[in-house]
């Protein structure tokens, strides 16, 4: 009887919380006494040239890979590609994954990092609408304090999803000589009017809840079904057409009940809608989710630089670009094409690895397992000299 | 010196209300004292074959061509097409425009036709919520009696954008041997998952707004905030990207004050879409907005049929399909493509004549001109035999 093969122990995982005292941001403006969440998975060899950043997505957490526990059903959402053997392998690599100064959760325990939700030393009630305008460089800013808490002065790679590509580019230009690769999941280099207005209208719908109360809203009583409606629309956007024709197609919320016919009935996509609206609502903070879809508004990496060819010039990464085919937000033509162009002007080492468009911005998430050979020899082929 | 070439005398025309006793909806309901806005261009022959039905778009209402007076600024949406020696040539066809049951538009003098906003005769309060479930045979079922009442019987030609693509495929299709020629531009053939939900967004921004009351508002104090909140999200998925990018890029609300910054600057796009989504909602009711979302998401043209190539399969008219090659709402691989589908395996005639992808969904708005040699050929092209 042949042998099992043997199973790899399970990556397990803990959320650890890094203090700043004080970090002063792009818009000027100071935050005292920041918390910053991360995990890590793998250890820091001896050279320290081992570590890699992990970045999250908008309306995630440092958790990217394993488990909490062992027999936690919820795996961490890049666990395709980061754990023992894996593509961005654990038992080489030394990877910290930091949530984003702002991070919109706030469930327990996952929801630590400061944000619009937290308390303001100074007054001792939570920033709410006065939380200062949040930058990508501040992300940044704040997961360097934390890495250098670590010991980790460079990183051999910065990835991530989304807002984590985001992140993961504005580290490689910003900061050149301290990061050696970048992984660059449905990223965008900025952001442009048509997601300008759909993001305005995600805060409008928060807004519009009668308990938003302009920000000051009863932390036991918030603005949920506002944060739904926001989450929906993120969700409708990022989802992908075919994917989710594929679930619903038209099929109805209640058999018995034909929306064609009575007017209170509904369809399917609306009832997971309203389901996955609210329970997501329920982790999240409204006043930080309003902040961080301000701070994507504001994303622009070429505007200090004078164009995205010029600030790519700056890169001493290798990137590898991880578009979705099918992706509605950060859409190929518009976003993904550009950056493909400002490589090649700016003479970079890059490659690019698409995922098939089913599942729109989300494959950047649900389908990375196939981009999981980019990764690797991104990571593993020699650098240029 | 050469004589200026003769201008045409400018199609003048006048908003004319029509008056159904009574009609029984596709749902089962009733309504009763039925009125319905109408538009005319040109003059109904001898033959009685020369009458050409024009259906009208979401936001719109039966203005489709012409002015209301010669110093009038503001045209009907296709006077590109329509009008004295235009490809749908006054001259030649009588131009019928009337407007969809429920037409969401409620300003004098546009604004005339029975829809949620209403006065019920049955109670002499407006219908609101409590206006029956919509379908699209519903506006087809009223346009007829309106024919009618003009002594029309056969139309050699109904034609439309978006939502008047819809009323003409339910024309084609619902009444084959009514329908020698449909003209559909950016339509689709049934409504799928991405948009029922996109449209259910656009319901939760009105229902969110406190003035909204369930639909019970106060007519003097609606719910504007939340409608305008829907209509954004509207102009955002029908504008296209290209034209938002080129009319808006990354400009700043006001030049004075940076967003990436100020934490209450805008970006210009956003005080569009605050200013044109106000100035629509003020000519709109959000029941009227909101039954017509749901009739928009209960569209589904092959139900009755088993398919979609079966219910084509019923067509005795020649089809040109004019879609937006830049379309995020009628997509093309999702609704437009499917349909040609359909077509070819229903062995109709038809023809494809695209716009081009920079003004999205808008295009069949306002680049239809770039049609106008499809649609002349089309309506005189002879027909097969």
């Amino acid at each position: 009887m042949p042998e099992a093969p043997l199973k790899p122990a399970p990556l397990l995982t803990t959320k650890q919380v890094a203090t700043i005292p004080e970090l002063t941001l792009a818009c000027g403006e100071r935050l005292r006494e920041v918390t910053v969440g991360f995990e890590t998975y793998g250890r820091l060899n001896e050279a320290r040239d081992n570590a890699v950043l992990i970045c999250h997505f908008f309306s995630g957490h440092s958790h990217a890979a394993g488990r909490y526990a062992p027999d936690d059903q919820e795996l961490g959402w890049w666990d395709a590609v980061i754990g023992p053997g894996k593509a961005i392998d654990t038992e080489r690599y030394f990877v910290v994954s930091i949530d984003a100064l702002g991070c919109v959760r706030t469930d327990a325990p996952h929801g630590v990092t400061t944000s619009a939700a937290s308390i303001d030393p100074a007054t001792g009630e939570p920033y709410g609408p006065a939380f200062p305008a949040l930058a990508m460089a501040d992300a940044v800013a704040a997961q360097r304090h934390v890495l250098t808490q670590l010991g980790v002065e460079r990183l051999a790679a910065v990835a991530g999803p989304s807002l984590g590509a985001m992140q993961a580019l504005e580290w490689a230009v910003s900061r050149p000589g301290e990061v050696d690769r970048v992984i660059a999941s449905i990223g965008l280099a900025e952001f442009q009017p048509r997601e300008i207005g759909l993001y305005r209208v995600m805060m409008d719908a928060i807004r519009l809840d009668p308990r938003f109360k302009d920000g000051r809203y009863d932390r036991a009583d918030p603005p949920i079904e506002g944060l739904a409606a926001s989450i929906k629309l993120m969700l409708l956007l990022s989802s992908g057409r075919e994917a989710l024709h594929e679930s619903f197609g038209r099929a109805f919320a209640d058999a018995e009940c034909d929306p064609r016919l009575d007017r209170s009935a509904e369809w399917q996509v609306e009832a997971w809608l309203e389901t996955e609206g609210r329970r997501r609502a329920a982790l999240c903070d409204a006043n930080a989710w309003i902040a961080m879809l301000r701070a994507n508004m504001r994303w622009d990496l070429a505007h200090r630089y004078g164009s995205l060819a010029q600030a790519f010039a700056r890169l001493k990464a290798r990137v590898l670009l991880i578009p979705g085919e099918g992706d509605e937000l950060a859409h190929l033509p518009s976003y993904h094409l550009p950056m493909v162009q400002a490589l090649e002007e700016a003479g970079a080492d890059y490659a690019v690895a698409p995922l098939p468009p089913k599942r729109g911005h989300l494959a950047g998430l649900s389908d990375i397992g196939l981009a999981a050979d980019a990764i690797r020899a991104c990571l593993e082929t020699p650098l240029r000299a």
